[in-house]
């Protein structure tokens, strides 16, 4: 940001809420009548839910959703979208979420810097045809360049498992994530994230095995082979992204 | 159990008390002054933390010690053990603990019984070496022969990790552990555990990495390559498995 002038800088925000409004647009009308829908957690997702809200309203369509926090079931339930779970609907049609970084060659996530990794990951494996819907600032080469991978881990020697991810993984750090006021974050599943720097990841899928293995892990950021398709806004429109 | 009387089982559990007695004894004798120490939970495991705190006592040995469970701390504490933690101890000189099957070929172990499969197998894992003690009864050729395995979910969306460890996985069933009142059980780190009962599991480490890839598990009850012993009390006295 360094260089911009708060106006610049409201302006280009301004811009991201555009694009993240078009391909959350793009997103929804994937969604039809009867389907069983995953809805996703952050401030993109949250877009989608009022778009696919407007549609539910307009053509009177007949979807059961399953949100991946609190914050996104409020919001759905709100603006008149039936919730269901797991019981009634075991499969979901779609999930639709955001992304903190995507691989652009294969698609690979990075989500969690919400905290709601674990919920979004739990939906988007259960759904048919799972969509990310991003500006094209989180299009990356290289993953873990733009944020720490955030893995979550039982409170209960927290410790041990830092250790664990810096010595055995090699992890720069992995600082536990905190509030404000400078206590630990706990996770709607009543655990913590550890947010660990990474040297660029070459081999996600081997990190991903590595760190799973650890004991006291519960799950990590990384999303692969999840995704069916992203849908990427930025200044000349959606670009889709398939594997 | 069937034929017996209740004072053949009476004399049976007197029997295995004395077993667990006499396989911690010779398990606490590992311990040395100034050590840092796992304790495991569970009955065997209250058996051996009795025994470690007349060898506390008796030789004023300086130990600090890290419990698996509130039960196993609140005992130790009240006996006069010094509890310790992570942060002081990353690194543990040994853990002891009970456990529900061991195999006795490759001396994988079944834990989870007692609900603190994750706490256990944190503190096994920092441990330089892990002493099982059982009674021979829990020696088996097969594992699954007498128990479920234990799987701690995450308590959102259980249902949906049950329907994959049925589907995918091949558990022909995987209940929820409950409280005597129905309500389902919840661990010290407020999870859910599924009882899965298998076919005999042949290939424990493959089995292990199917069930920790599934999003929502937070662990199982397979402990494979962490036992350095087992302890194993019968009626010809105390015997020593090691791999």
């Amino acid at each position: 940001m360094t260089g911009l002038s708060s106006e610049d800088i409201s302006h280009q925000r301004d811009a991201q809420l555009q694009f993240k409004r078009e391909a959350a647009q793009a997103a929804v009308k994937y969604i039809e009548d009867g389907m069983a829908v995953g809805l996703g957690s952050g401030t993109t997702a949250s877009v989608m839910i009022d778009a696919l809200a407007v549609r539910v309203k307009n053509e009177n369509l007949r979807i059961r959703a399953i949100p991946t926090s609190e914050a996104s079931g409020e919001q759905a339930r709100r603006l008149g979208i039936t919730l269901s779970d797991f019981v009634q609907d075991p499969i979901l049609d779609i999930a639709i979420d955001g992304a903190d970084e995507v691989h652009r060659e294969t698609l690979t996530l990075i989500k969690g810097r919400g905290g709601a990794l674990l919920r979004e990951k739990i939906v988007a494996s259960a759904a048919r045809k799972f969509i990310v819907i991003v500006d094209d600032r989180k299009i990356v080469d290289s993953l873990g360049s733009r944020m720490p991978l955030p893995i979550e881990v039982i409170p209960w020697g927290w410790e041990r498992i830092q250790t664990l991810l810096i010595s055995k993984i090699g992890a720069r750090t992995a600082h536990p994530r905190t509030e404000k006021d400078g206590r630990i974050y706990q996770t709607d599943n009543h655990n913590f994230i550890l947010d660990c720097v990474f040297d660029p990841i070459t081999d996600a899928a081997s990190l991903a095995r590595d760190i799973a293995a650890i004991t006291g892990v519960v799950d990590h950021g990384l999303f692969i082979d999840m995704a069916s398709e992203v849908l990427v806004a930025g200044q000349n429109g959606v670009a889709s992204l398939r594997r």
